[in-house]
């Protein structure tokens, strides 16, 4: 199809040019004497971004799943026990791992569309005298649902119950798009990865893990070799990696941390949220609700419910064959009744008002209830009077 | 600003993605024995482009400009008459660089929206009935106003006068977007350039000529070099340039002929109408007007005409600085009365779509007084019933 | 420093233009209908490079180390019996891999600068009458030392002894570089990564395995999750993945397949030989020697003594910083008492005569007694009349 | 063929992979309000690279035979009489252009291989007591015979005659390599191009012109349009260009002159000798001889004179089609006498070395009497002593 194609899933994301041409870049020696000049800053910038000063930033030659992974099998041992809330496709992957890797996983179910509930977290936390639950897992954004948890609430919680749990956070979806804190929320393993708001393609594990965390690793009796944490740090405290890191990641995190720092951190918060709340006008103006309960909304994916009778994989087909454009689908429990617009990474306002504009051609073809040009009205009266 | 520059102005357009990829390519030996292997393809594709079975197709490493030149001083002797319409900026300079250049140029003025008269010009071929003129200038599109020429008629006008003259055309704007015949009608110098619906940078003109104009070669007294057009055709022949080619306009080249020829340029030129008529119907519901006079619109870019007490250039501005879309200014007699949207190259539904809406939240920011999503309203309904 | 580095360690390698070039692409979403058209194949084409036809190849987003660590989880129990022959740091730092996972490694050690020694194997495997050893972990080409060993005789020593422990190959510097025959020598779990013969960046962990390797799947206890075997079957059996991939990696990876595959694999071999061979040339012409003792002699890297009283470090630091030259160091045992020259991946005379010029010059910086020019005599004579 | 193809001939010249990914950018807007920013710093960064303060630098979307028109054209009128001595292709074509474009040309003959004859250019001088000629063309660097002159001399001889003609210099193949200083030695117009020591593709003429030769364009009557300098003077002056201009030739002049001026003018100029002179001495070894006579080798290139009864075209097929080696061939009087090596733009020592180990290797597959390693030996003997 002629044009480019107009890509709103939640990840990957769409590259700056930019940050492509920087990962065009011929090979490198990744030992040589001037390696650790571009791979030790690119730490302490992740670093900033995670905002820990007191942890220590990691850069995996993996995934966001591997960064799950890392968590768990570097500072817990088979049978510890683990607390998660399941309330979408990515906390369900995340408590699958868990289960498989050997640990004992309290899966509490929520539904689909909330977060994590905090007083029912503080009452599991409080009644856990014998401190039995060594680690919680929180998903801070349910890229499934677009469902935005409060970590910050989570570590209050975690705090009045004076519960010593290590706190892990899959971030994979949030973080450097959504405010996060991981120094003074107490987040122990925070977890992300290259393809949502650092704009770059799949490849990298971020990760982040506070000193108690890395002191976990010494007892953590889980096998674990690839994705060893101390193998990095005895490599990463020289500026060098254990194994052939990808030379093009590095360059691309380079230059998509220097955007993400020259726009500064509160202020690419600020434009996430501008674009989800223009995109959540034009859903209501649409007629139609988010899967995200009210509180829960998230500022990098909107997931859209279709009403009884509608399948919205039929709308996320007219979008891409016919308009050219890439929606994210409804995954297990929500197939077929969400579509979800992704509004993370590189993008401004005339792009959401492209996507929001396309989703109504594929909505009107799809036999929905809306006015044309409606939701982009709605989108536009918000932008406009924000910028 | 975050995010992508949204680029309207009509030229340079958007380059896909592809062809910018193929045009990161090492150096080359432009003398190797392989090189024509690259080069004389590009030549015969051009020629599908032009539509030209008898005719040359030339690649000068120079602009749309130099085109203009290549046609006049190959051709034409110092003091030949040229006939030029001027009804906006590029006729206007075509003009101008015929007297610069020595020619008698006989330039008729035409309210700045309107395009080539055809019964003025056959009453003017009928009277020259010595063939003084020698050769008549025609400006395709008028990428000032959005004004298109009917070239088709030009030549029927020529014909029913039983006039000579030689048949140049500017088709910088027109060319691999809007139906172009140079055999059918008679064109002997077909003029274009890299930058707008060949979906390249800027850099290379892209001409043809047919054997008249070429023969016209061995009498022409105007002294020309760099510009020679016998001097690419030795070369040429053999598959190699008289002088230093960019190597990666002509990979880039070789990818635009592809895309252009895999989509069809029929299915090219009726992509540029949809898009178009889009846009149309978009400025029609904001009750603006286009600069173009019925049956004059352009189908690669539409000059819209603010209203009295308005000026364009706010507009612009506020598209630019705001939302980081580019428009087209106004030029020369219209600057400050209209803007203009590009839609030509490498566009498609969704990309106007984003440009109308973004429009729209400039011309709000400026006082006019259009509803918010009326113009996206109409645009989307066209689009959508005719995808 | 002006001009291009010259990377001749063994790996990362060169990557080609072309490849670089295809990998320069907008992101993509990786549930489009269409993904699986540009995933399938790249599964198919990498096993005709494994040569099995009846096994699985997989596509990881990680590195070769990954790809021993998923050989040896998704097929063995924790306390399993494997065997490894130790010569080199990449052998060295599997079994210390197996180690660390959990099993029960028999590490026989040999000397560096020799491979596996077929007789022992044998003898070894006909005493384990129980069959208790259930894995084999060969190292292909042990990159450290400039050692390859030879598979096909491992299999043939396991047939003669009757022996059914699955055979794990370390191929990541060999594989689409060395001849190599995963069915014909009954190889269960073949492993590679992008960043040697495959020419691309780091970040593909490129393994097949056979089925008996997947059915061993069945009954592994070994904990994994990110590099499960069966969630990628599961996935790419529709042409999809578990998580997302590296969109870039996937279509430079189609380049390096379609330029392997247009090379012809046994000519890719060839090349390899002449490479290595001329670079052999050369070496023996300066009166040193190499690690890898007769018959062991690998085609990808050249581990170069160094005289008693000589660091082999001095040589490579010379080279770097006087010639910006990338050698390959001694790594572990042999620090200091060995340099490595890459001749692995997108290579050809021209860029090793290049190599061992430089090398030259840093071996008479550092008073090594050479005679200027002798090296680059033998290569040259040697690459000349077998070109 | 694998691996990389060698590029030496003496233009186009390898481009820098920062330079290619410089140029690796989404179209723009060449009429935005930041494009200034760009374009401004450039004009003042080419002055200092033509070591002028006092003269104005352009870009012109064209090639560097296009420097030598608009030197003629914009400051001289037809009939104007203009001194050229003739010893190369490239002082051949532009006395033939000269013709061309209507000027009165002395032509003055010297054998091939020798430059500018200063005694005899100030005797002419001399001699000219009217003043009748108008303007000197100088080829600085004859990039077919691999000759230098002495620019410096020829404006003493000037000086020394008291006269006031132009000097015009062709340095398309000199300047940013070789010693070019145009306010020093009173130089009127000083035209290079993108494609040699610039280290970019071709399609930008890269000139500057004195004060003097601006006033010229007031009076000069040739006539002109495209390459017109006051055209561009105009438009130059806000920063912007009178028709579009190559966004990425921009962007990859930007980063070339970046590389340029951190390297340091005078030393690109140092590492140029330094590699001429290792190619000189390699040369020397084989027992070869340069075109270029005592005094007037070029630092750019080296033109190689075979013996009676070979063809230098052999050595370069050979050299092509075996070894992927790219070299220069003779033109016009020295066809098939010379083969020409290209040692300017982004080139280093073990490039050089890798050239000449491959011509060496051609050479001995034709029969040259030489001892293979000779040439490489005497390089490498002066390089590491100099380095």
């Amino acid at each position: 199809m002629a044009g480019r194609n107009h890509l709103y899933v939640p990840g990957p994301t769409n590259i700056p040019d930019e940050v492509l041409s920087a990962m065009h870049v011929p090979s490198e020696d990744h030992r040589s004497p001037i390696f650790p000049e571009l791979f030790k800053p690119l730490l302490e910038d992740l670093k900033k971004v995670f905002k820990t000063e007191t942890g220590h930033s990691f850069i995996f030659p993996a995934t966001g799943t591997a960064g799950w992974e890392i968590a768990l099998t570097n500072t817990l041992s088979p049978g510890d026990k683990v607390l998660i809330y399941r309330f979408g496709q990515f906390s369900h992957l995340w408590a699958a791992m868990a289960k498989r890797l050997g640990f004992e996983v309290i899966v509490i179910e929520r539904p689909w569309g909330e977060g994590i509930p905090l007083d029912d977290l503080e009452a599991r936390l409080k009644e856990d005298g014998q401190h039995e639950i060594k680690a919680i897992l929180a998903t801070h954004n349910e890229t499934a649902t677009g469902v935005t948890s409060d970590i910050g609430g989570v570590r209050k919680a975690m705090d009045a119950a004076g519960h010593p749990a290590l706190l892990f956070v899959d971030g994979v979806s949030s973080i450097a798009s959504i405010d996060f804190r991981m120094d003074e929320w107490g987040v122990d393993g925070a977890i992300s990865g290259s393809q949502k708001g650092f704009m770059l393609p799949a490849g990298a594990a971020l990760v982040a893990f506070s000193q108690k965390a890395i002191a976990a690793c010494d007892t953590a009796q889980s096998r674990r070799a690839f994705l060893d944490l101390k193998d990095q740090l005895a490599s990463n405290k020289d500026g060098y990696t254990p194994y052939t890191p990808s030379i093009p990641m590095l360059y691309g995190l380079r230059k998509a941390l220097d955007l993400l720092l020259a726009e500064g951190l509160e202020n690419v918060y600020a434009r996430h949220y501008r674009l989800a709340e223009g995109t959540r006008k034009a859903i209501a103006a649409w007629g139609l609700e988010l899967c995200a309960k009210p509180g829960f909304e998230s500022n990098t994916v909107s997931a859209v419910v279709v009403p009884a009778g509608k399948d919205a994989r039929d709308v996320i087909a007219t979008a891409y064959s016919k308009y050219n454009i890439s929606l994210g689908a409804g995954l297990n429990e929500v197939a077929g009744k969400v579509f979800r617009i992704g509004h993370v990474g590189d993008m401004n306002d005339v792009s959401m008002l492209g996507a929001i504009a396309g989703v109504e051609m594929a909505l009107l073809d799809n036999g929905f209830d809306i006015k044309a040009g409606s939701g982009v009205a709605a989108a536009i009266e918000y932008y406009r009077t924000t910028a």
